[in-house]
């Protein structure tokens, strides 16, 4: 079947209108009519080729949410009318330990991501959510609880969520915790958000003194300026846990530093240029580390969904129709959001 | 008391015999002739001023064997002939969070070194094994019941044993677990033999063929010359946890590559020039971690002693006269030594 979409044919064109063939719904599938679909920093990545590997034409989005409008014969967990989601992953090979374990953005033989991965579909990769209907497995589709007037503002958990969700959970992040969240961005805003409600004691990181009150207000108890030196040494050795979603290169020794003995830096976002080497000493003389997280396992993101429905909690969002997607574009590469965009899907009928 | 002992006045001389003040043991002290003296690195970083802040005159030495002729009124865990050690520290704050749990290493007040750290003592700084006589407080001497024959090639037990002991303890090395060494020098040959008596498989690293048969010897079941780029594919993925000794600056990557997902990549030597920043797509695609230790508490040094008796372990050795360890750091610096060099304090005597 056909159905529109919006994408691009080459790396260096704005995007624009696109009809694009999504297979029909097997035994396994659900077909779901997608209501919005949160605009990820990836999206732009993919679609401006500044990551190797964009196969095109592009159609990025793995931020989805919307509702069932067919499901395949062998499907028992979904039915037409029910609202789900669909973030990074629409495939993986169900076979390793690490699938087997439920972790199946670790899988051995590589998930099939919800864009730009090989797919048997048309035309032999996939699409993903800027787009009116898309066509996935049960296995990879989310059962989303909140009141429906909420589900734009649902969209973003499904990657920004769920990357900070995960290590949170994965490094036991709870009460009596103090933990820390680098960057107050589409993901930063999402993991003091989350990690306050864990119930952890929250200190957000920021290099823009103009995020102070925002970040307090998202449930930070404290704020702290990372270019201020005294501001950051008041903090030293104090930290269990810190969360870094900050992707530009950047002094991570800053932040080692601020963990107790046995803390843990955790690192979601590649940076284009490598950081500065971290200091070695500083890992020894308190067993610190410093590791990383990929987004988080489907059982994971229906247990994130499932706590931010009990918790009332949604990502902060402005909504764009798809014709504004370049400039939301322009504004995110400035930080110029709060904190995420997600596109009105129903704008692709226009 | 005066107590002859072997080291420098300055950064640039060899060392010479000296006459150094010992305390007279307090009632909680123990005061130890001194048998044999294991020779570390940090020794000759220390007294050659490679490291900031050595103070002369230095007398290093932090792998301490030998037997106690002497006890404060208050001693109760050793007596006049028992055999004991002492390794890298000889004192810490007793009172911090880390201190209560045993690991006197992360002492957050800064433990005491056995040499070059500051006391209360004449003449203001600790000094080390390489002397006939020390006297230290009964919380950080060693009970050691391995055979006394064996008692020289038990002295690098007391830091490059527990260096290596504690981050495979930490990790919970054991059956099950295919576990790397990085570097077959005086701490991988350590790392070698304890993984190896932990239950693990281990797979041994060297830039050295020669070194090959050595390792297997020593309990590895593989060894990779980490310069071999398809030796080092073949493990791709497939480490539990990898140990690194290796302290000059090197590519980490081609070990993180390595670690299965959750895998640790544990580094405990600083580099003097700092590693090629680590690849953060490693970490993250992953969930692997690179995280530093320091030596081990004395509760886990005692452990490891215990351990090492139970399952016959010991250092591999060459035993020197006092009169040689200029030659021997020659020598050790280059890595022409197997694998330990161990002074007999006899010599200090002649």
């Amino acid at each position: 079947m056909s159905v529109k979409a919006y994408g691009a044919y080459t790396c260096d064109n704005p995007l624009e209108p696109i009809a694009i063939r999504r297979r029909q719904p097997g035994a396994s599938d659900v077909q779901i009519e997608i209501a919005y679909c949160g605009v990820c920093h990836s999206d732009l990545h993919t679609v401006r080729s500044e990551w190797q590997g964009t196969v095109f034409p592009c159609v990025p989005g793995h931020e989805i949410v919307g509702r069932v409008s067919a499901v395949g014969g062998s499907v028992s967990r979904f039915k037409t009318g029910d609202i789900v989601g669909v973030g990074c992953m629409v495939d993986s090979c169900q076979n390793c330990a690490s699938c087997a374990e439920g972790l199946e953005q670790y899988c051995e033989n590589g998930f099939t991501g919800t864009y730009n991965a090989p797919t048997a579909d048309e035309p032999g990769h996939t699409m993903g959510g800027y787009s009116e209907r898309i066509v996935v497995d049960e296995k990879f589709v989310l059962k989303i609880t909140h009141p429906e007037e909420q589900l734009a503002a649902v969209a973003p958990l499904l990657c920004a969520g769920i990357t900070t969700y995960s290590p949170l959970r994965h490094w036991r992040v709870g009460p009596g915790m103090k933990v820390g969240v680098v960057g107050i961005g589409g993901l930063g805003h999402m993991g003091i958000k989350l990690a306050h409600a864990m119930g952890a004691e929250v200190v957000a990181f920021t290099t823009s003194d103009s995020k102070r009150e925002a970040a307090l207000a998202l449930g930070a108890s404290q704020v702290v300026v990372s270019k201020n030196k005294d501001e950051m040494k008041a903090h030293s050795g104090t930290f269990d846990f810190i969360l870094n979603t900050v992707a530009a290169s950047h002094d991570l020794d800053a932040f080692t530093a601020l963990l107790k003995r046995d803390g843990t830096l955790t690192l979601v976002g590649v940076p284009e240029h490598a950081h500065p080497s971290p200091n070695v000493a500083s890992l020894i003389f308190r067993r610190r580390a410093i590791a990383g997280s990929l987004i988080g396992g489907i059982a994971e993101t229906q247990e994130m969904l499932d706590f931010c429905a009990e918790k009332g909690i949604v990502s902060d969002i402005e909504m764009i129709n798809i014709r504004e997607i370049d400039t939301a574009y322009d504004r995110m590469q400035k930080g110029d959001v709060k904190y995420r965009f997600v596109i009105d899907n129903t704008s692709l009928a226009a």
